[in-house]
């Protein structure tokens, strides 16, 4: 077998076998199969695509690249949840106790986040002192003491992944199905959880820019998931706007703790709702009916947001040492009317401009700072009414940039749902 | 600007503006771009194709990338030949002295093969004592002085191109029509010379496997040196066998001398008397009769064979030193009936593997050894004929794996012709 070969037959369009795929994982992971060499086969998939069958050999060989974990000591069903991201999704923050308070398992590696805003353990250790490394006993103890614990990935996860979506990142072949199917499914087998519930948004500020294509997205994964007799269920969700009103990591944080106290942002409260009634009913095995009381029965007792507590600490975070930047500039509509259209990867942009994401792996993110988004899509705004918060840090933004990601018009347009629709 | 838009865009199959090549070719060269994302806008382009309009913009970036050669102190009109390469191709050693025979210029530099068999100047190396490398001043004084000089390639020539098609051979990337187009004729271009001859090769020892192709190939070459006031002619000729007899190469000179003599095999001295004839044409501005007297004049009176000789001894080569490996091993036809086909490219495969052609870049090539084929296509062979001659040097082949690139029949096909035709 032979690499150049091998990208001839994808660069033709012909299907590569088993064996070849594995080939081209084992071989690049011990690096006899060069960069450049894999960004030239990866092009080729992107444009030529993969069949279903092998997006199958794919998921496998990259599941099998590293370390498999093993999570048979916890007792019951444990479940995992995965974003294919977007700005200002804080969602695991809130619904991790939730559907924990309700004594499901809620067993989450995640990962660190390269882009416009921190992932989910950015976004935890803005809370001083919280620890998000620890072994796997230690992860596994976790759940079983208190049903919930978030950790950052093991370095042996999926190492094939590591190295391909570092490629994939400067080559502009991120936008392939079958390598974010494969990507995303392959981290997750690798996690050991028995259901799946994934959050694959579509929009102008997500990777899946069509519901077509989220739906085709969304089913290779539920297939892959199908060969591991894993349970994985896809709720497609828009993302034409950010998620909530904050963006940043310590706000994203306090505005959690606004959901769990029921002082949240509308949207991000009925996605959270939405996806714990999901993860709940199956968990369960339960109607959702029977799913949606206990999703409410654990908010309005407070049980949910007394479980996010006991997860900081048990994490040893002091959620009262937590700073929010007081540098504070409002930016004020320059004419009034409704809100359109909001640039949402414009907006991930500038907060990552002002410190809360990153441009390479070892930028240091300042949790303090970042943007609050006042007015939605459908919103009516006056002229010199606040649109924005920004918080800022050490870096500064240009005011008129953020005006121009919002789009203000005299006529209403009905925004597009927040939930389109769950695949399973 | 940024590469990972540039990529984007191609992977899209949107037009890359003329600003877009000129910053992916300079900043490639200057390695601010990396070879796997080159290599992944190479992978998009071959798939996804490039317009005209590109392969011009492309072709002028790579030309700007290193020294172009002035020759306008050479008086008179200068010709150029390339061919796009074949097994057993020793065109250029006897075309070079035919059409300096007859007074006109044939300023060439040449490049050494990475392939089956040596390129031009790995053949004439294979003279003993021979010099191929000279400044500039040396190479214009000996065309001034005897009309003909045959140069490697000055090292800073269209630096880019060397950089890409490194590139290319190792990320299938090769089989792109307008990356061989801008390829060719930027080095052609560099070069310097007023009017080119190409001949592009079609078959299963060629990059062109299809007339098709190869006219489209052609066409695109022709509006490139239009851009540029330089004058291309392409001929279409067939490799669907070895040219000629001899594959190596002190016996591709030994045939080159026999062709000169009136003495050598006809294909291919019917190719060269034909592209002979093109070049003199178009370089005296004759007719189709004139040119084709003049050719047979030098060939019949001896003056293209002293022309040869000349040329030698100008470059310091002892022609009569030059060895040709006494270690013969006959192959006999196993069974009798025509030949209908030879496996070209196999062919060229073991005459690398015994050492006549290069792996690696820094490879040492064997001068000495080779392989005769003595019987063609359309040929009738006796079972226990002798069918193939092998000089061997240090390395063996296996037998049967020459015998396994003829096919013979006992039905009789007629040969596809030499030469398909001219695009000018």
């Amino acid at each position: 077998m032979n690499i150049v070969d091998i990208i001839n037959k994808k660069r033709k369009k012909i299907s590569l076998t088993k064996e070849e795929i594995e080939y081209v994982i084992t071989n690049y992971v011990s690096k006899n199969i060069t960069d450049y060499q894999m960004s030239a086969l990866l092009m080729a998939i992107t444009i030529n695509g993969m069949s279903d069958e092998e997006t199958i050999y794919l998921t496998d060989a990259m599941l099998n690249s590293g370390d498999k974990i093993d999570l048979s000591s916890i007792s019951g069903i444990k479940l995992d949840k995965h974003s294919t991201g977007g700005v200002g999704d804080k969602t695991t923050l809130i619904l991790a106790p939730i559907v924990a308070a309700t004594d499901l398992n809620m067993a989450k590696m995640s990962g660190r986040g390269l882009g416009f805003t921190g992932g989910t353990i950015d976004k935890l250790e803005a809370i001083p002192g919280l620890k998000t490394s620890m072994s796997l006993n230690e992860f596994k103890k976790q759940v079983n003491d208190i049903h919930v614990a978030i950790a950052s990935g093991s370095k042996n996860l999926v190492p094939a992944d590591k190295k391909m979506y570092a490629l994939r990142d400067v080559t502009a072949t991120v936008e392939s199905i079958p390598l974010i199917a494969s990507s995303i499914m392959s981290k997750k087998l690798a996690s050991g959880a028995d259901i799946l519930v994934i959050d694959v948004k579509v929009g102008n500020g997500a990777l899946m820019k069509t519901e077509e294509d989220a739906t085709k997205l969304s089913n290779l994964m539920l297939k892959i998931g199908k060969n591991y007799n894993k349970k994985v269920v896809c709720i497609l969700t828009n993302m034409f706007e950010p998620l909530g009103e904050a963006i940043g990591n310590s706000l994203e944080v306090e505005e959690s703790i606004n959901v769990l106290k029921g002082k949240g942002p509308k949207d991000i409260t009925k996605l959270v709702i939405y996806l714990a009634i999901q993860m709940v009913k199956l968990g369960k095995n339960i109607s959702l009916d029977e799913a949606t009381k206990e999703v409410r029965n654990v908010l309005v007792t407070g049980k949910a947001l007394n479980k996010f507590y006991e997860l900081i600490k048990y994490q040893q975070g002091n959620i009262n040492d937590m700073v929010i930047s007081n540098k504070v500039v409002s930016i004020k509509a320059n004419k009034s009317g409704f809100i359109t259209k909001i640039n949402t990867e414009g907006i991930g942009e500038l907060s990552r401009k002002l410190g809360a994401g990153r441009y390479e792996k070892d930028d240091v993110i300042d949790p303090s700072v970042g943007i609050k988004i006042l007015k939605k899509i459908g919103d009516f705004v006056i002229s010199d009414e606040e649109l924005v918060k920004v918080y800022l840090g050490e870096k500064d933004i240009n005011i008129n940039e953020i005006l121009d990601c919002f789009e203000i018009d005299e006529h209403y347009h009905k925004p597009s749902p927040l939930i389109i629709g769950t695949i399973e």
